[in-house]
């Protein structure tokens, strides 16, 4: 379990906000809690065709009671959302809420498919992790990347582009108003900047450096087909949801944090394209903590600006929510490998339960065979590929998508170095 | 831990249907698991303005496909929601689901309020308790009474009748065409009986026998002055929500299920009165197992006849969930215990880290006063409130409601002993 | 064109409110205007299977805008929703509101069904009557029956009653905090008293006198055989809606108002049974005049009481609705009418352009049989059917309803004559 | 009246959708019917916050029943939903549908609010605009640009762009799928291309040629400054709504056409920069006529690519909608005009009974003011402004928009002269 993991992190002033993310490294997978320690009110817009949620309903009734305690999101599909229920408990057992009907905790949530086969294990993020996070909630700092909720997002599965995501975060102030978005990005779509450049993607042959959603739309569904049929068997790794918190410190009465919720909600289909698909379960918590409470003709900005704003702030967010894209690396040119160190290499790699991968070697080259109830990315169930040699102890699988295998620690394989790594370990005979 | 526990059950023949529950005696509190072995389709309303719920979004998304696996309900207000998610971890960690997107475990559910003053500790029911009542569901019998979710319910709180409640049942089948319904009572208002009278209600001083809920409205709000304020502190126990499932064999395409939800929620109206306030957090899910598709003409029952019908069967279980009521003790009226007796009595009882009972003697009476979070029933906080005696080891606080105080045990002092009792511990000077 | 018509009045001191009826003799049908003059705040719920409704969108967004000028009720189903935009624009044709944004008149409504096989005709209330009905509102006084917008309403067409019903209203003060229920009662289901007996109904054969919902339902769906099939073709007369408003003074906030309507909307489940079918288009509106805006500690009637009050007024007010049933006469004992007399009666009756009735005489025995688009009540589109005399010019086809044949005036035959009689002008040759 | 008007016309091949266009040149205003002559499925998507609609409360029930006739969309704001009911009682007065339960007409539609400051007049469209235009309805045919609903539609106001806008459609076919885009864009936002350029604005000073939202929003809110406060009295002209249909000919259930309605509903926050706003009424209606009842494998197109593939029509669709921009005309530089001339155009003209403009002479020069309840675009209410020569009978009000008068008619003062222009008659002393 890792807390409060991150290098780039969003620093912000804003005492009624905590966060708290915890991971667990072997997924990964991960959870971020937004706590409000002096409670907040609360709406919200679920806009995609697939969400997982928690108290949403207690929320669309609208009573003006300042209780919401924390929003929560968390990788693991529906079985994150123990990590919802597991914040209300531990504000319970740690006695900041108690049974009394004025002081029960409400935390709302949300979750993001992280499972199918973009990795190779089903951890979940549990309520021992969701707990953990909660109870390491400090203000001031959200890390940005694939932290978190965040901690194996993908995005534009839709176009095959299957680049890394994360959680982002962005904050502004203009006068004594403040706004933070904060959004975990798992998107089917692609993340388009500003400028109309997709941010980040594993791009197919041919697909110009500077690719665009224009691109990929006007040749729809031709772009798709080298990359995903939802409607096939196995093909859940690009399932979707991008969830996420807009919070303001200005007072908003009910109708007023519907608009947010969903005019920011509607807004994101920029930052994100395609946006709530059927595949995509987006949500997106509209918050109040009621701090500001400016009189009715709100001279600077209108609640009708704060809207827009918000808008912009989250697609910041998203931005920020794009981690480096590991490379895909060319196999070496040269000599092949030695014999006798290829043979150190061959094995039986268990990396879960679930996916084990058997690797071999047959006229001086390296094969690799997985096992079990599903592939390990390039690596097929049913026949052997080639493992082409980068060095002498890391090889690949040529493609569009990273594929490194690491044999160097000798008695495991670590698929894919590095922050989204997978580790098997050599079954022993 | 207490699992499927309960003398008066009802017993069906519908595999398609597995019911486990689970106890915590020392709240006492429970949770109810409805578990579809080959999965169903839902929809649900919402008709009470204090809702406790899970995953209920997507339901609502209404999607064709057969994916519900449980519908779980719990006692510990948001608390209980625990329960909802740990069904869901459980089937996975079970193996009966899995990561895959299209074999993701989908656990729906919704909670009851059996906190505040009703229970002298602030146990719910947790991850342990509901995963194991999954694992213990089984076909063919439901608990009847004050079990599982509705161990510790109550109903009529709005007229101060406190009667105590449990969960119902009932099943119907016309035909091939099956119908049950399951319902964890907990109203605010009275459960009221097909021939207009009350089923259960501590009566107040001068109400009739054959009490109906047309006396108590038609001399309303006076009928709640005696009993109940929702705007006072402290009165936190009379908090509510009936949580039910209606389920039917039927295949019903969305529209049709919707329709199921909102009339027999609707009609709940009748046998619980009034049902759907503010203080209620009413939920009904409508789930079709699909056994039964019939053709088009519908000849023998419509599923219009269907949703009249099922309005029925609910009645029928809710008017199941009442259990008998515990008597209201008189005080003796000869001698007065002997000294040594009483002095065997004096001490202070820990209920639970929250609350405590001191117990004390003067000029030859016992006397108890209440310390911690809040009162003991009848035995207040600022004050002390003789205890009169019944026999040489029993003692009560006259009043409208049963409040017995026992002690029997010598190192414990049990209040209303029975099923739902209150053990409190002596402490160890 | 009549307007304000009736002579059973609910008379009530509230100048915020003003109502206007039309009313289309010849259909009958009718419209029912509450205009509030000095704008209002509302919310709404839809229950019913079948509503048509008229910018129920903008009053669920909620915004805390005093701005709802009307709300208006019509038959002629979803033809009759011309009637509520009628009443904006007459509001703008008369200089009350105009273009500017916050000036526009937001007028909202909802329609009962009074077509099909119980009129022989489809006269609907139209933008003419509508406007005219707005323009004759008067503040006081509510028509009760068979009036405005239900002058040709129905109920208990799920159990074959088909009782006539109408419009009903109630009112009730306590302190300063005033309640009205304004309602049209064209119900599938029964009106049923709180004594739990049916208010209306042409008992089928065999039911008792003081016939109960439960009777029917106990006995469901065997109860519904002998009258209604919904899934039948032509048996469209018994399509249903119930729309209503629930109207206090008290300011409430957007969840206080949703609740409101929610909760008399459920419980009208006690007074229609049952409610909220398939085939109803249940809505009922819930408007606050603002008026009176207590503090917060709402010392006398919170607005939790408030609630429950409404839902007792609304059913009063549905209670109201209920007008004299015309008797099913009996055909006279003695001498038949002499031939020449008969003779008098042949011809053909023309209803309107979709339904006629030809009348012949053979053997000394009259004979009836309709044509066009559908029978004329008892008198079949493919056969004759005997009239039976009950005085010279008067005759009767026996059975379960009302069907009287009024030749008195020669030229015209007027079926069931009175309130809701049909007019057949015979057809020169 | 006009009917069908326009230059500019998308054709398309579908027989099973029929398209009537009714404008009234005084306003200009007008409506658009889409009429399904053999009855479709229908969902809708309800985005902004200030919508006008009929009938979405029964769309939202789902029932899978074929019977939506008609879709209509009016200027005119509340006042024009009086369109949408006059669809359906022309579709019962001209025996296409009558009162028969299943054969009652479904007609919902939606407004624009096309009042307020952009016109001198508050024509609105009306119940005979209506039906004319529905009767007038042909198959293959759109009239792009300013016409029907979208007359006097505008967009951009949010910046003060004031674009004039349109009506605009796209048509697709793929194999055999078929979809339409029906749209009047009326934004407060800027339409967008796909190139990130905004389609229309008249520009504020310094702003650039190739201005793009980025550039507004990144100076938000002080790139509204100059334009338009909405909370500011009189400033009405810029409420705004964007309403449309997506259809397709792929049958698809209720739960495929809400997400239609909301993937194709978010999208268009790409298209309508910014969208779904406080002061949008942003409404989109998704219907199938179901004469493709495509396999279960979808090989070609799969319903979720007919989503996205939607989203895009949608965007050419909007794209199409904007016509030509009225020139801003320069002042000439030569000579004055003659003396003479000029007190030929000195009156006071009436443009509606609530807006007229006084031309006086003084000193050689033209000035005007405005009378009634509003200024007359850049002619003030309260003082005079002086009006600048183009040609002898051509004067202007230099600004960032047209405001162009035309006196050559002699009796008639043009405003605008042109599709948009406001005629003002002389009055008579």
């Amino acid at each position: 379990m890792v807390l409060n993991s991150g290098g780039r992190v969003l620093e912000f002033d804003w005492p009624a906000i905590r966060i708290g993310t915890g991971e667990y490294p072997d997924g990964p997978t991960g959870v971020t809690v937004i706590h409000f320690p002096n409670r907040a009110f609360g709406a919200v817009q679920v806009m995609g065709g697939g969400p997982g949620t928690v108290n949403t309903d207690y929320l669309r009734l609208g009573w003006a009671i300042r209780e919401l305690d924390a929003v929560v999101f968390a990788g693991g599909s529906w079985y994150g959302l123990e990590d919802t229920t597991a914040v209300a408990t531990a504000l319970k057992d740690d006695d900041i809420r108690d049974g009394l009907w004025d002081n029960l905790s409400l935390s709302v949530g949300a979750i993001i498919y992280d499972l199918g086969d973009r990795r190779l294990n089903e951890i979940y993020p549990d309520k021992r992790l969701a707990q953990a996070a909660f109870r390491a909630a400090r203000t001031g700092a959200f890390p940005l990347g694939a932290h978190g909720a965040g901690r194996f997002a993908k995005t534009g599965g839709l176009f095959g582009c299957n680049a890394y995501s994360g959680q982002g975060a962005a904050f502004r102030q203009v006068g004594e108003l403040k706004l933070a978005a904060f959004v975990v990005v798992n998107a089917l779509g692609v993340v388009t900047r500003r400028d109309g450049r997709v941010a980040a993607c594993y791009r197919d042959a041919g697909w110009p450096e500077d690719l665009r959603p224009a691109d990929l739309f006007s040749n729809y569904p031709a772009s798709r087909k080298g990359g995903w049929n939802p409607l096939a068997a196995g093909q859940s790794g690009s399932r979707n949801t991008t969830v996420g918190a807009i919070i303001t410190n200005q007072k908003l009465d009910r109708a007023q944090l519907d608009r947010l919720a969903t005019h920011v909600s509607a807004s994101m289909s920029r930052a994100l394209q395609p946006y709530a698909t059927e595949f995509d379960g987006d949500v997106l918590y509209a918050v109040s903590t009621a701090e500001l409470d400016r009189n009715v003709d709100q001279s600077e900005t209108p609640n009708f600006d704060l809207d827009i704003l918000a808008a912009e702030v989250m697609w910041d967010a998203i931005l920020s929510s794009v981690p480096e894209q590991p490379e895909v690396l060319r196999p070496a040119s040269g000599q092949p490998p030695d014999p006798d160190v290829l043979a150190r290499h061959v094995g039986e790699y268990v990396f879960s339960p679930i996916v084990s991968v058997s690797v071999t070697v047959d006229g001086g080259r390296l094969y690799a065979q997985a096992s079990g109830k599903r592939k390990a990315y390039a690596i097929p169930l049913e026949s052997t590929v080639e493992l082409l040699p980068v060095s002498e102890n890391v090889f690949t699988v040529p493609g569009r998508y990273p594929v490194t295998l690491d044999f160097t620690a000798g008695d495991r394989l670590v698929i894919n170095p590095g922050h989204w790594q997978q580790t098997g370990v050599r079954r022993l005979n």
